[in-house]
This record gives structure tokens, sequence and C-alpha cells, in this order.
């Protein structure tokens, strides 16, 4: 069999990179697409420098691959509810146009990164397993939801294949926290530069973390997977609130925060743990780092990189 | 107390002028606002005319008015397949662009009718109940669930308060089928010009269809209610296939269907009755008038009117 040549759209960025870095070492061809810089090269990965919305760099960097990671999306959970129109134009038209082209180059299977912590909205059902209903509260989440069923549509109109990853909060290396994402990044930079951390609510909401190897060697599994589940859910395992996280930040660092509270946002779901029962059974994956190990390596990274 | 003030956008179709006139036989003031010459004009009820995507046509109609009933889309479940990026640029981010409105105009609810025989997809669960994930294998049945998406953030963020009304297949008098939706005028007219009726696979597909005197109680109904579920289906309470239907026609007309029998379109979900027990007990509601007595309505107006 031919190698497998993928291309990762969102390739530059914080996960893109990762999962870059891995798929090459498994020996998969790799061409890696996006809008600046990578945060860091890889020697072996094609890298091709373009926007999600100019139609002519997506169709030249998709050409020839037989599987499209979609990594892109325009806004981030904090910044979607003030940019709602732009985020449907850019993400979501952006996607539907991908999705055109993909049919019409003969690739094989999408796998797209979707947001385990924002399509299920406000549930108690904690774990949320796959077969809860969507029902986002914001408008990141809600365009996750969109593009997740246009995917169903063109599976069903074209027979795209297509797999979802439900991600929840990775962290791990090469996250700096600048692009207002990230709260592990974000709390460390401030802690060490003496700025109070903003805390929206009183700390006690709860979210989940995945650390990012364990994120890519998920990502990688798919690639191979060609069975009847469409949606896994890929997270920690176990749930951490917000004051939990900065306490062990506030730990390795060995510095104390300083918190800044502000009202809680309208579109931050009370609690997020995602099952990842679906997973484990079928792609056989887990996360072996655990909270606390992934976090060694976390402030270490960024306290030499900050 | 004040008399309630409405508008209601796409007031001129088929649904829109049968809620138009209840509306305002109860005694609440109305404007409609839609794109076309309404089908009958309502004495009483004021008429705007304007596009659905100019937002001052819309503010204008909106201005002014408690409630919005919210009854445009762009396309047909037909036709949206084939006009993917426009059915998103006209009714997703046309109705974005309206909620915004509404929360400046100070618009106190919204009533949105979606697609209780899309939004769904393949679901075995029959008769469905308004707890069943949403899984659309349709355009147009995506951007109504990205719609009741936006509905929810809305109201999260915003206090914007909103109900949706999932609404099976209406008919009944004013719809005459040459918007290419609606099996029964369509098949109807099909019979009484001696044309073959195209059937989409063996016609043994099921599906569920409300006789519109009932739709338009039910919406009435959601005027005043304010308790806790925000989301209705809308149906006659039970499932009819096409073959069903057209033998019920050709009943009525004493004639002879010529069935065309064309492949399966791959956006078309097997069957489709919806459960409407959460209107029957929140409500109040059920459709009171039979399929056969319906029937013999729409059909007599038909052969008056086509």
């Amino acid at each position: 069999m031919d190698k497998q040549r993928c291309v990762v759209l969102g390739g530059g960025g914080f996960i893109g990179t990762h999962l870059c870095d891995s798929l090459h070492r498994r020996g998969v061809t790799v061409r890696s697409f996006g809008r600046n810089q990578p945060l860091r090269e890889i020697k072996g990965v094609e890298w091709v420098k373009g926007d999600f919305t100019d139609e002519v760099a997506v169709a030249n960097a998709v050409g020839g691959c037989e599987v499209v990671y979609h990594l892109i999306h325009a806004t981030t959970p904090a910044t979607a509810n003030l940019e709602k129109v732009e985020d449907v134009q850019r993400s979501v038209v952006g996607t539907i146009k991908l999705l055109d082209l993909c049919v019409s180059l003969g690739v094989e299977k999408i796998i797209f990164v979707s947001s385990g912590g924002t399509v299920y909205g406000v549930n108690q059902n904690i774990p949320l397993s796959e077969e809860e209903p969507t029902a986002p509260i914001s408008v990141y989440g809600t365009n996750k939801v969109t593009i997740e069923n246009y995917l169903r549509v063109f599976y069903h109109v074209h027979g795209l294949e297509y797999y979802i990853a439900r991600v929840s909060n990775p962290y791990g290396s090469l996250q700096n926290g600048l692009k207002n994402q990230g709260l592990i990044p974000t709390a460390a930079r401030n802690i060490i530069n003496d700025d109070s951390i903003n805390i929206f609510g009183d700390g006690s909401n709860v979210r989940d973390y995945l650390y990012i190897d364990d994120l890519t060697d998920f990502l990688v599994k798919l690639l191979d997977y060609s069975g009847q589940q469409r949606v896994f859910n890929a997270g920690g395992g176990q749930g951490k609130s917000i004051l939990e996280v900065i306490n062990a930040i506030e730990l390795r660092l060995n510095k104390k925060a300083r918190l800044r509270h502000l009202a809680s946002r309208p579109f931050d779901v009370p609690s997020n743990v995602l099952s990842i029962d679906r997973a484990k059974n079928e792609l056989d994956w887990f996360p072996r780092t655990s909270f606390d190990d992934g976090m060694d390596k976390t402030i270490e990274w960024l306290t030499q990189n900050l």
C-alpha cells in the first residue's frame, strides 16, 4: 500500500503542530496548512501557508491527500459571542466549501476537531456520553454543532467518511496562552509576571483537561479507524475545578496567584467532564498521562519558554 | 393590559396567512411581513412588504411588537441541498441579525417554526419525542437546528424568551403546491392535470401530516405559554405513507394517479412521526381534525382553487 497522505488544516497551532509531529513520526506523509507561521517547524512536514477563507489555497492544500484533519475555527470560545456573523461566515461557510472540495478532490476521510466543552451545554449527566443531546449555549459551541451536522449531511449525500473528536481542554508544551485560550498557560504566565488572574465566577466551575500527547495519540488512532461510531469524546477522564488547576500551578511555581473574581459569563457551562468509554472500547485509547505528570511537564515547558 | 402586538415574519405564506387570521380573530394586533404578496389579504392585519435580508425592513417590521413569529426559511427541504451556502447566509445569518434586533428593540418572546420532519434525522424511536437528539441528514434540517441553537444562546446571553415549534407536514387550504412544497397539493394538482407524480423511492416512506387549523391553534397557544419547556413537536399524532396519502387523494378525486418512481433521495429520512405528548400536557393542545376530515376539506379547496 502507498503511504497515507494527510493534510492538517490548522497545522501550525498548538494541537496542529503536535499532531503533524505524531503523524510524521508514524510514517504518514503530512502537509500542514495554516495562516500563521507554525509554532515549531517539523522537518519532513510540508508547510503550506494560507487562509481558510481562500478557496484556492485550501484546494491546493487538500489536493492529493486521502485524509483531512480539520482543526480550524475562526474564533475562540471566549470571542465567538462577540463575532457571531463572522464566525458563521468563516468557520461554518468555510467548512461547507471545504467539504464540497473534499468531495470533488476525492478525499476519503475527514477528521474534525469539535468541542467537548461546549456542544453539550448545561447538562447534569456527568460524565457526558456522546449519546447526550447537543444543546450549546455559546456561539462557539453552536457553530461546532453545525459543522458536525454538515459532516453527517455530506456523508449521507456524498459518502464522505467522517469522524468527530469532541475534545476537552488540551494542555501541554507549545500552548503559550497568548490567544486568550488555555487556562493553564494564561494562569502560569500571570503568576510568573505578578499579574492577577481573571476568574469568571467563584472558580468552582469544573472542566476536563487532556494532555496534548494523549490527544495526538487519539487523533492518530482515528486515522485507521473505520467503524460505525462517528463521534468520540476525547477527555482526561476526570474533572478539575478552576481553583484546583490554579492550585496545581501555584504548587509547581512555588508562588501564590492573585485572583480577580469577575461575574460569571452567561455562555460558560457550570460543569463539563466527558465520558471516554466509547474511545476506550472502539479505539483502545485512554489518556496515559496523569494530571500531575502532565502538569509537571507543562509547567516546566512554560517556565522555560514564556 | 394593552393589546398584544405580534409580527408574523413570513406572514404571507401558507402557514403565515392562516396564523395571521387566527391571531387577528383572537384580538391580537397583527403585523404581517413577507417578500411576496400574501396569499390572502386579511382585513385588520397590517401588511409590510420586505425581504428578510433587508435589515432596515426587518427592523421596521419588528419595531413595537412584543412577540415575533419567525416562519421564514430561504429554501425548501427539497432545494436547500442545492443552495447550501445561500441557505446559511439567508436563513441562519438572517436569523442571527433578527435576534440581535429583537434584543435591541426589546422584543419579549420569539416563536420559531422549526422542522419536525428533518431535525431528528434517521431515528427508529417512533414516535419521536423532543428529547431525542437532533441528527439531521439534510441541509434544511441542519440549518433549522442551527437556528434552534442560536435561540438557546440568545436566551442564555440576553434573556430573550423563545419557543420552538417542530412542525410536521402541514396541509390545508391556501397551500397550492407551486413552490415544490407539500405532497398533498402537488399530487392533487398532478392527478387533476393528468400529470404523473414523482415518487422518490417506493412510496413506503412514512410522514406525519397536520391540518392547518390545528397548527395555527398550536402556534396561538404558544403566545400565552410561559412554562419551562422550550421545544414542542406539532404533528398529527399518526403516520401515513406516501402511497396512503395518494390513495386518499385518489378516493376524493375519484381518479387514479400515475406514479413515476425515482431513486430515493439521500437526504430523505425513511420514517418520521412526532410524539405530541408534551404539547398535550403543557399546552392542552391536540389535533382536533382527523386525517379524513382534513383531507375532505383540503381536496375540496384544491378542486375549487387549482
